[in-house]
């Protein structure tokens, strides 16, 4: 049975340079790509804040997509979190070019009584002793996934990310995160010890190179979904961990071929949005679209039969 | 109807030093790590040059492999070429402590009169003139491919390498040499650019990340095998290019399940490869061994049916 999806996170407005072009005031935020993406599988519901200038176009967007924003704060005291980046030739270096908390910066999430019994649950990247804060706001929920970043796990907060590390079930990192978090001589052994830090559920994420899920003993490996051309790579984390999370809340289950399509559907989904500045190409995507792109997966990696 | 397949490149002798321990004087070269995976699928024809040190032991053991050594001349005017390296903690990196090419700095390929019919036949990573005179010595093999390295595509031999890849079908490089030798945005531009410079199959060793095949239109990716500990690098480009080409000359034929079938034997064999010392693993692996690995990526990939 579809469960909804919770997703406590960053609302930003990005300016974004890329070689091919620049936008300003894009939506965007870890929290806005996330629950756009998983509006796809199911309902998710929104945690965070936005300040006075955050747009009724903008409200707009989250309601076409049934989002519900009632633990979406409007905090009239500032502006809303705006971030400024300049991507570099090959598209995976960038250089943040400035950093404007404003009214994120005294966030402190809030989960509505509503949200409190949901079963799914996203902790977005922000100050673990948040992510804890929210996760004793909840009433045990079946599965926590949560993403961190290289500021936290090698700053001083560590103590509170390896605290909060022992109290979800998933883990979404990028390769390099998962080697600042821990070591291993080779991909079985990082994904071990990343478990080994609490989380049964890891997913490394490695850009052009695709993802690996480990799943209790269980192996899986997604390729990255073979692009014409990256237009914009922000948003494409939170946008892979929102349709993986939406995939698994719609059904409803940790099974394994579950977390396997969620893999291939969080892909799908990261696709798209890369292929667009902000949220242009994903908030039109449909399900025929992702039904397509599905189809070609299974196509690039389904090994032929062994005839020896 | 299995095929033979030919291979020409170096027989050499290895001092490995790894983070795990060193050894002195393994067997190695190209055509020697080659020549053994490809024997677990057909027979293998070496043309290559050993000196005086040959040792009757490595001679047994190209035997035992049922490699056909008619092409494997020794030049009684020197020693047997030794590569010395250095493998860094990540055991991708190495430095080359020394190289000393002996005899095969006079090396010139001749391709015995009972070679030049066969329809496989594999340029290992030689002088781009010297793949070129191969060429001109057999009788319009079927498929043929090769190696190349950032020293002939920097250097002044490019001129060369440019003109043997008009005349070839296959194409096996590592991702750094892919992008040495021409651009793309995207993996699928890169593709489709290195098929233009003549070869229309196309492959890129991507290391720990697996590999991708083009072929013609196609394109097929296969993951790296999962193992516990890598013990010893050296050769596992060459016996995936091995497993490779010796499943396609089994099958002696062109169709993409053979190629994905020889992308994933590849893959395994190199999977054993770097699991001991030189020759030590590979040299003992059985057509069940295989299976077994096969198996596994057939698990580690595939694809659950989509519910939407």
């Amino acid at each position: 049975m579809s469960k909804n999806v919770v997703i406590v996170g960053s609302v930003a407005y990005d300016d974004v340079e890329t070689p091919l072009g620049s936008r300003k005031n894009l939506l965007g935020g870890s929290a806005t790509y996330f629950s756009v993406s998983a509006s796809r599988f199911t309902h998710a519901r929104l945690v965070g804040v936005v300040g006075n200038d955050f747009s009724e176009d903008d409200r707009a967007l989250l309601a076409r997509h049934e989002i519900d924003v009632s633990g979406l704060v409007t905090d009239t005291s500032g502006d809303t979190f705006r971030w400024g980046g300049r991507y570099h030739e090959n598209m995976n270096d960038r250089t943040t070019l400035y950093t404007h908390l404003n009214v994120f910066e005294r966030f402190t999430p809030k989960i509505p009584e509503t949200y409190r019994h949901e079963e799914f649950l996203f902790l977005g990247n922000i100050d673990p002793a948040l992510q804890l804060d929210v996760l004793d706001q909840v009433a045990g929920p079946r599965f926590v996934a949560l993403d961190t970043m290289n500021f936290w796990i090698e700053g001083p907060r560590r103590e509170f990310l390896d605290k909060v590390l022992t109290r979800v079930d998933g883990l979404i990192v990028n390769d390099e995160e998962a080697k600042l978090l821990t070591e291993g001589r080779s991909t079985l052994e990082l994904g071990r010890r990343l478990q080994e830090l609490g989380p049964k559920t890891v997913i490394v994420k490695r850009g052009e190179h695709g993802a690996l899920l480990f799943h209790g003993e269980e192996l899986f490996y997604v390729p990255a979904y073979p692009i014409e051309q990256v237009i914009d790579p922000t948003g494409a984390g939170d946008t892979f961990a929102g349709g993986f999370m939406g995939y698994v809340a719609r059904h409803g289950n940790l099974e394994l071929d579950t977390m396997k399509g969620a893999m291939l559907c969080g892909s799908v989904m990261a696709s798209f949005c890369v292929e667009g500045f902000g949220l242009d190409k994903m908030s039109a995507v449909t399900i025929d679209d992702i039904k397509n792109r599905y189809t070609r997966f299974e196509a690039l990696t389904k090994c032929p039969a062994l005839t020896l």
